[in-house]
């Protein structure tokens, strides 16, 4: 017997017919002799047509009240399963962030989970019940709903499993599993039977969608084993593993590329000390993201400054810049939202030199230019031209010997 | 400066559109310079539409998931009011059941109100706030969902304006307050200005559909002023008043009907002491309400009994009693699904003799036959054919002068 956290995402909960779905790989694998916590996700599109309500009544909904609109998704589908689970006899119980003890900070939208009371959850379990959690949404300790951020479900899943100390956290998607890179823009692409939680970090912050990255890092964390399948078929998915994998390992394990990157650059900025806070303080202070940092002195005491932010962030951060421009005396302010980043990652780079010549080598060899670097010990990410993305994708794929062998 | 609670039933929050003009009401009342908590039902169609869900994946849903489920409804127009009303820069807070602190019983999906605790909204209203409670719905001692049965929101409403000593408890529906009868069946129907709690207790119990009997039932045991009107115009409603009025009063208030009638009949009962036990236990223990009930001692030591019954409930209580009239040895059972109830209802009866012969006679002048009688303090309640219910009301509505003089 085994205790088993399994989270569907919106698509595998679409409708009514699909809970059903869920509802009967639910009782096998209750029925195979396991405990059983599901956590689900909101209906795909209606968390969107929720937000679409609150925008019509105001342009800056409230973000409490935001969390307490949208974790009604959640609130739906889990009493939808649970009713389906006890009509076919089982033992079930819907549990909402409050009821789970799902305790997180205040910060509406984009809650942290402080800690979760494993009691409630636990002694239904007791009682042999299957627990049927919301997903994406706790409550802090005023009592009011919070909800953790587009993707939270996964992050319920991952948390609820540590705190219950759960042998396996089993996310049902969409998707067989974790791909070497996106198989829409790469055909050759192979599924991954398992991939480290470091990996899988820098996968799931670099745009591959499977996995929520707080995920992730709630998994590195706590040590849970989480294993990505789908919800639609038996096949076998991609086990995420803490620590580093026995197996012998490919030097990469995985490409990825995001299109929703913008770069700016400052020239000739006066090249004196607090420069770079006077640059990217105010940025902060705006809560915007700056990704890659380029600085790349000049002789005659000026620098030029380049940095990387989301797409959604551009035309904020180019109008603030601007303005700082004019203040420290910087010539002049460049933006460019025709950018994209591919990324090579594998825990394997740490222990073999010259992944990174190699990748340069073969971008070049299909003349796709680089515009910046930026590297950590598992991962090299190169900013290209957004129309080679897919491009160099496939090039890299094939570069680090991913391709599938038939 | 006052102390109001506003309910606004379903079609007054039907979509984002009339929800923004119920902020701008309740932004009004505030701006008055009283404090405001506003109890909101779900919209118009959206319980209708998670039973649906619920019952395509079970025949008989499980109450405490159909209860989750259902809650979010009321969740839903909370939350976007609230919006609403920040957006205009209203402090405004939303409140679910479990917040507000509204303790009911365990009986899911129609739980009693057993105590409110007006802490937290009173705390809200002090700090300048107006609360947007979730109607409809409580909490259980053991942190369940609850919700208080179909109209429930009214309830809600009442209850708390009971526990925080509201001065009004207005609820705001489509209809601009209490009719002498329905405008739909007796096109010379009156506004009732004022009507006292328990003449509305019995319209409420006879098919006037604009207040939850309930939430009249609390209004009466909590001496809470009640006042009818319409969110759709300025115009003035009907106040529900406790204790008897002051002002000349008709003898009749109201004149009700309900189509959701049966009657079954039971030929020839041995008449033995403990056989109404046994003709109606079983009923009983079905939770199926018997209405009327009238026995008719006959010579020879048979008795008939007939008795009423909702029209949901007909079929059921047909086959129960054919398996009772076979034990105790009655004749036959005869039922009509093909009658309606009329009443007619008013304080002024208690002091008035005469009233319900001049009821009698003016169904008799019509041709109308009468085929049952019940009678209250303040109401009197004749059986007759389905098809005659209509032309009943009218008949009645003119003969005690309720007719409209232009």
């Amino acid at each position: 017997m085994a205790l088993i956290v399994q989270k569907y995402g919106g698509t595998s909960v679409a409708d009514t017919k699909r809970i059903q779905n869920v509802a009967e790989r639910v009782a096998k694998t209750y029925d195979a002799g396991n405990q059983v916590v599901v956590i689900l996700s909101a209906m795909s599109g209606v968390t969107d047509k929720l937000i679409g309500m609150a925008g019509s009544l105001s342009d800056m909904p409230d973000k409490r009240e935001l969390d307490v609109l949208l974790s009604t998704g959640e609130q739906t589908t889990a009493a939808l399963l649970a009713i389906a689970l006890k009509s076919m006899n089982y033992k079930a119980e819907s549990m909402l962030g409050f009821q789970a003890d799902i305790q997180t900070d205040c910060n509406f939208g984009d809650a942290r989970i402080v800690d979760i009371g494993a009691h409630r959850i636990k002694s239904g379990l007791d009682r042999g019940e299957i627990i049927v959690a919301a997903g994406f949404q706790g409550c802090d300790a005023y009592g009011n709903i919070t909800t953790l951020g587009r993707g939270g479900s996964d992050t319920s899943a991952v948390a609820i499993a540590a705190a219950i100390e759960a042998d396996m956290c089993e996310i049902y998607t969409d998707v067989d599993g974790i791909y070497t890179a996106d198989p829409n823009v790469c055909d050759k692409a192979r599924k991954i039977n398992t991939i480290s939680c470091d990996e899988m970090l820098e996968m799931a912050s670099l745009g591959a969608k499977v996995l929520h990255k707080r995920s992730v890092e709630f998994a590195l964390k706590h040590k849970v084993l989480v294993y990505v399948r789908s919800s639609f078929n038996e096949e076998e998915g991609t086990m995420v593993v803490n620590g580093e994998n026995d197996m012998e390992r490919p030097v990469v394990s995985g490409i990825t590329f995001s299109k929703n990157e913008a770069r700016i650059t400052l020239k000739r900025v006066p090249d004196r000390p607090g420069i770079a806070a006077a640059v990217f303080t105010p940025v902060a202070d705006a809560d915007i993201n700056v990704d890659m940092i380029i600085q790349n002195t000049q002789a005659g005491g000026t620098t030029d400054m380049t940095f990387t932010v989301s797409k959604d962030d551009y035309k904020g951060t180019l109008s603030l810049e601007k303005e700082i421009a004019r203040k420290i005396g910087a010539e002049a302010v460049l933006g460019d939202e025709n950018i994209a980043k591919v990324s090579i990652i594998g825990v394997g780079m740490k222990s073999h030199s010259g992944v990174a010549s190699m990748m340069f080598d073969a971008l070049a060899k299909e003349n796709i230019n680089i515009i910046m670097i930026s590297t950590s010990e598992i991962r090299i990410s190169c900013v290209v031209a957004e129309d080679k993305a897919e491009l160099a994708v496939r090039v890299l794929h094939t570069a680090f010997g991913l391709d599938k062998t038939e």
